[in-house]
This record gives structure tokens, C-alpha cells and sequence, in this order.
């Protein structure tokens, strides 16, 4: 996989550890979040699979979580920290009733793509991890992007701040 | 990909319209599914993402389906039937509290895996789809197998028998 350095601009310095490679669309500074210059990493929804899992009132959604091949590959040997150009995907529906099911309850409309990536030079000051919100493919406002790092610091800094497990 | 022909053993009847394609472990009789004869396939936890899904008790399960390239494709193609060849699986995980985040559920241990295996001619009995139900690896038993047709029949023949919809 080829990966093109594109995320510099809101942190201003480029990487070189990190080939953090990204769509067409983050050549738009639009299109990349606050703070860290993430954008959604091209061909995503074909990722593999890390987990699923279930987002409670208010939010009310169901969720997957997906990575690329360095994700997949350090969640399955068990390894920590993440190596730079781990890149993780969450997407996120609003979960609704089946309609031919009494039991079952599926994926609505999509509400959120969550997006982390490591760089631990680049985003050194946030535990090495850069973060990214969209709603229908644009970033979601600075305010939002403010409080990524210290939700993931709070819970899960043993974790490498990382809250999702690897589906057994 | 390569598929090679190995469930034909249960039904008798190898098709050659169907490169059904599945692991080493299918070698092995006990591995197949009562009635239908398929196999878990390989690889199948690599498969892209077609959507989650939650089940609510008894079971009480986090779900995720998955699908090989054919079923890919007919998914975002929008079209039914199903082409011969799509294979689905649903993976089954039992629903369980996060430790670190009081309103998100995710996976705990693994439930179930389930498979269909679409060959029109093979499984014309059963709408073109045969069945698996596997727990550790192990098909489960016969009644439960008598089960599954009967119940896509009911709820979504018009949908080729098909419960998961594109997690858009």
C-alpha cells in the first residue's frame, strides 16, 4: 500500500516517520480536522474489522471499528504502543429496530466517521495520536476536536489511548 | 482469488457452477454443516464489513457481518439475486459492558459464526443458499440446521433470502 503524506497543514511540520496517507479530498485544508490536519483515509469501508460495538442514549448507535494493515497487524500480534501509520476507523450508524426482526436491531442512517492516526513525532503532545470527526465527510468544528485527547488520556492512556479491544 | 470445490460431501453433488471455496479444515467431514455441507470459509475474519448488528436476549449478542468479493460487489452493485459464489458470514459475539465507558457494549466472547454459501443448482431446495452454524469451529447439529431456510423463507425471500442489508 502506497501512502501519501497529506495531513501537514494544521500541524505544520510534516513527518517524515509517518507515510500517513490519505484521500484526494484532504488536498481540501476543508476537508482535514481541526487541531491535528486529519482527513478520512482513502478506501476505509473496506478495512478489516477490528470490533464492533454498541453506542447507549443519547447517541444511540451502532458501531465498527476498522484498520489499516499496520492496525490489523499490531492488534493481532498483541504488540503496544501502536507503530506510526496505525490508522483506525470508526463508523458509526443510528440503530434502529428491524423491521422483519423482533430481536434484531441494525444500522440506520451513518452519523459519525471517527478517525485516529499515529504519528508519535507529529502529534507527540496528544500521545502520538492525531484525531478526526466527520459528519457526512467534513470535519466537525475545533471545539469538538478539543476534547479527543483528554477523553482517550482519562480512560485509556494504558491502552495507548486506544478504547478498542480486537474482536475474538 | 482461487476457490476450490470441497462441500460436496453432505449434498452429494459437487457444482461446477460454484467454485465454493473453503479451508483446509473442510477436508474433514465433521467440519461441514449438516444438510447443506459448507464449511467456514478461509479467511473469512479478513472479509470486508457489510454492516453490525445487535441482537437483544436471550441471545444477547454483538454481530458483525461480513462478506468474499462477490458478495462485495452485488452488495454495492445494489442487485439480486445474489450471483453463485457470495459467501456470508456473520460473526456473533457475546454483548457485554465496556469497562472504561459506562454508555458503549462491545464484544465479548465469541457466540456463534454463521455462513451462507450461495449455488443456485446445488441448494435449489433452499432458495440457491446453503447453511452453516458453527460454534469453536464445529457445526452445530442437525434441528438446528432445519431451522435456518424456513426462517429466511418466512421474513426475506424477497430480498433473496437475505437478512443484512449494506451498512451505507
Amino acid at each position: 500500500m502506497r501512502w501519501i503524506l497529506a495531513a501537514s497543514l494544521a500541524a505544520g511540520v510534516a513527518s517524515s516517520a509517518v507515510a500517513a496517507a490519505f484521500a484526494a479530498n484532504t488536498a481540501n485544508p476543508e476537508n482535514l480536522s481541526p487541531i491535528y490536519g486529519v482527513g478520512l483515509p482513502d478506501g476505509y469501508r473496506k478495512w478489516e474489522l477490528i470490533a464492533p460495538a454498541q453506542e447507549a442514549e443519547p447517541l444511540n448507535e451502532l458501531r465498527a471499528v476498522v484498520g489499516n494493515d499496520i492496525a490489523i497487524k499490531a492488534y493481532r500480534a498483541g504488540k503496544l504502543p501502536f507503530p506510526d501509520g496505525t490508522v483506525l476507523v470508526k463508523l458509526a450508524w443510528k440503530h434502529t429496530q428491524s423491521p422483519e426482526f423482533e430481536s434484531a436491531s441494525i444500522p440506520g442512517a451513518a452519523t459519525t466517521v471517527q478517525v485516529m492516526v499515529k504519528d508519535s513525532k507529529k502529534y507527540a503532545a496528544s500521545g502520538g495520536w492525531g484525531f478526526g470527526r466527520f459528519i457526512n465527510g467534513k470535519p466537525v468544528d475545533q471545539a469538538q476536536h478539543e476534547t479527543c485527547f483528554a477523553c482517550h488520556e482519562a480512560r485509556v492512556k494504558e491502552r495507548d489511548y486506544v478504547f478498542t479491544k480486537w474482536a475474538p
